[in-house]
């Protein structure tokens, strides 16, 4: 695919590398001072958008806005905050979301329904709307395409790196940009949008056939990914197309769908391995593939529990091979298979066969464990399925910025 | 109940409590020399058995061998090993397993069938037999009825303290004595055993009652706790009935049937906490209760997501009254309950109402957060239904403890 069409460049353009976007930030002072943290992304046209959202049966007022509002599958604008989640703050929460919208909606001089709005940081505080209102505001008035970068910055939490990408391909001799941005770092577990990420696109593509390409890159890529096992109460992924790349409309499950969706897929997969390289005190990225499972659902399970194992994590921080906790987390992951025929290999080496030990070079092993990248592959000889998860490693770190310790 | 006929006592006797048992216990060096690590427990006549098991798809050798034998209903010993788990060693494993059961047989003069295996410790390495047998075919020899301790001591791996307990209670005018040990502290979450459990009684009770009992009370008690998410390949909780305090045989569910069933949960119920408490690298017991669920599930759910969220443990540890972090949880734990409705206490201060934040003293809150039991309690205000788990909180010891760092 990417040896194809697809260039991806480092360019810090993010989301507003697709033609026709602009985004600015301001600092508010909403949990720090001198830190931005409101970022409004904006279509110069109205766009197609779509969605996916926290599965968590405690949603916050942004989230439950812009679920309703992406009904309509349009949107012009988002408006996100960091440093309050704007959860667990009742009615007044709504009408502090809508307030959000309101003001960027009057500062770009679009309907309000167009405005999507997303929130993260601290559960349960109000929102301080006289510091929000005037960031919103500012943020708004300084719209630019040069903006995308500022804007992955303003959204960053504990993150300790901004977080953006963007790749292009040819659609019937158009060249069409998706480009996108995420915050992660804690409270990330796969369910749905377990993060905040933000994705725009020049393409010219149909509601519906926008839905579907996001579902198709989620499911492989943010639901894939697993920090510390607790879905927030915040999460989504939202997409904006608005069509400005002059592409033919794409509005089947036509060759140019495929290879849009599979940009996209790109798009969604560079940024969710980013929020695992960088959860809270990670030393390492810890990439687990599953192959040769009975179905795709077992291959995710399975990949998804060793990935998100304390045990192995914190394995993995220690440059331990041990084996045993990656076999014992896909026992309990409810993934079908034969324990009696799993291989596993870190990197290059084969530590276990059939299910049981083997010998190996515990100085190969090491180095494998050593890099910035661990590869932890199964082998369930079974099936024709596989699936990749990411996390990353449980260090001191981790309890450090999640005790704050008070005495 | 325990003003009736029950009083707890604090006889260090554990599985040799009630008559007609006996233990005993020594030093093998699987792992570690200096540490005793076999240990047999022997009713002088054949009991009534039965058994809960892990659920985790991979099974040690000993889990299968015991699952199998307890079919019977019937058991006269068990041999427990710490320091190796016998666990992904293939049919090696098996051999090794039923070699332990074969020597213990022989020594206390019984059929070997009636003997159960339990093993703990790293998964994938091959028994080392030849310091196995002599230490299993010493522990038989040793057992009396003293032996309790240091059979509860033998059978820890990373507890600090060793794990035993006993009730009395009276059946129709004969004395009734249940008595067990458990070890636990890593690789700990609920979904069936999570663990090893022993227990003893010598209540006369029938094989389907003892097994009904058993549930319930695992039900309630050690499947209701987690450390770290991690449910093990090698967990058992096994119970031997022998009869010998001579009540009448219970047959059915009858009033004595329901006084042996509260006994017995009262014993996992001390073993289970004591294992949450003991967790690896806990400073500190969380008790979670959720009440007046709209279903036990919901309440058994949400009470278990929030004992077992990283986010939730390491604000405990860091004495952080972090509410929404609580509520968070119990939303991504399946459980059905309204938002709008929860009401959150820390000890005896409510630090959230109707889903939302209220003003309480942080003074208070601090005192009821450095305690050595942390109580949450969740009102979901919607039904009669509620729940208790238990957790610990997690430190930098428990990555200390696992991470065993390598370089």
């Amino acid at each position: 695919m990417a040896d194809r069409k697809i260039t991806t460049e480092n360019a810090p353009s993010g989301v507003t590398a697709a033609a026709g976007f602009m985004a600015g930030a301001a600092m508010a002072a909403i949990k720090k001072a001198d830190k931005r943290d409101v970022t409004v992304i904006y279509s110069t046209v109205p766009a197609s958008a779509a969605g996916v959202f926290t599965l968590n049966k405690v949603k916050a007022a942004p989230v439950l806005l812009s679920i309703g509002r992406l009904a309509s599958g349009k949107a012009q604008a988002v408006v996100v905050n960091s440093g309050n989640a704007n959860a667990c703050n009742g009615e007044q929460g709504m009408k502090d979301a809508l307030a959000m919208a309101a003001e960027a909606a009057a500062v770009l001089n679009i309907p309000e329904e167009m405005v999507l709005v997303a929130s993260t940081g601290v559960i349960g505080k109000k929102m301080p709307m006289d510091k929000v209102l005037p960031g919103v505001r500012e943020a708004a008035g300084v719209v630019s395409p040069g903006g995308g970068s500022l804007a992955a910055q303003a959204i960053m939490t504990t993150d300790t790196y901004p977080k953006e990408t963007q790749v292009r391909l040819q659609l019937g001799g158009k060249t069409v940009t998706i480009g996108g941005m995420a915050k992660g770092s804690g409270m990330i577990h796969p369910n749905m949008a377990t993060l905040l990420g933000f994705i725009t696109t020049d393409a010219a593509i149909s509601d519906a056939c926008l839905k579907q390409a996001l579902r198709y890159a989620v499911e492989r890529s943010f639901n894939m990914i697993t920090v510390d096992g607790d879905t927030s109460t915040n999460d989504m992924v939202v997409i904006m197309a608005n069509g400005m790349a002059g592409n033919e409309m794409i509005k089947d499950d036509s060759e140019d769908f495929r290879s849009f969706r599979e940009a996209l897929a790109q798009v969604c997969d560079k940024l969710a391995i980013d929020i695992a390289r960088d959860g809270e005190g990670a030393t390492k990225l810890i990439e687990v593939e599953v192959r040769n499972a009975g179905t795709e659902r077992d291959a995710r399970l399975a990949a998804k529990a060793v990935a998100g194992s304390s045990l192995v994590k914190a394995a993995i921080f220690g440059n331990d091979a041990n084996w045993g906790r990656v076999i014992c987390a896909a026992g309990y992951s409810g993934a079908d298979f034969d324990p009696a025929k799993v291989d596993i290999f870190l990197g290059n080496v084969q530590v276990a066969k059939d299910g049981g030990s083997l010998e190996f070079s515990e100085e190969l092993a090491l180095k494998a464990l050593k890099g910035s990248t661990v590869k932890i592959m199964l082998d369930f000889k079974s099936g024709p399925f596989s699936a990749t998860a990411w996390g990353c490693d449980l260090s001191y770190d981790y309890i450090k910025i999640n005790a704050d310790y008070r005495t």
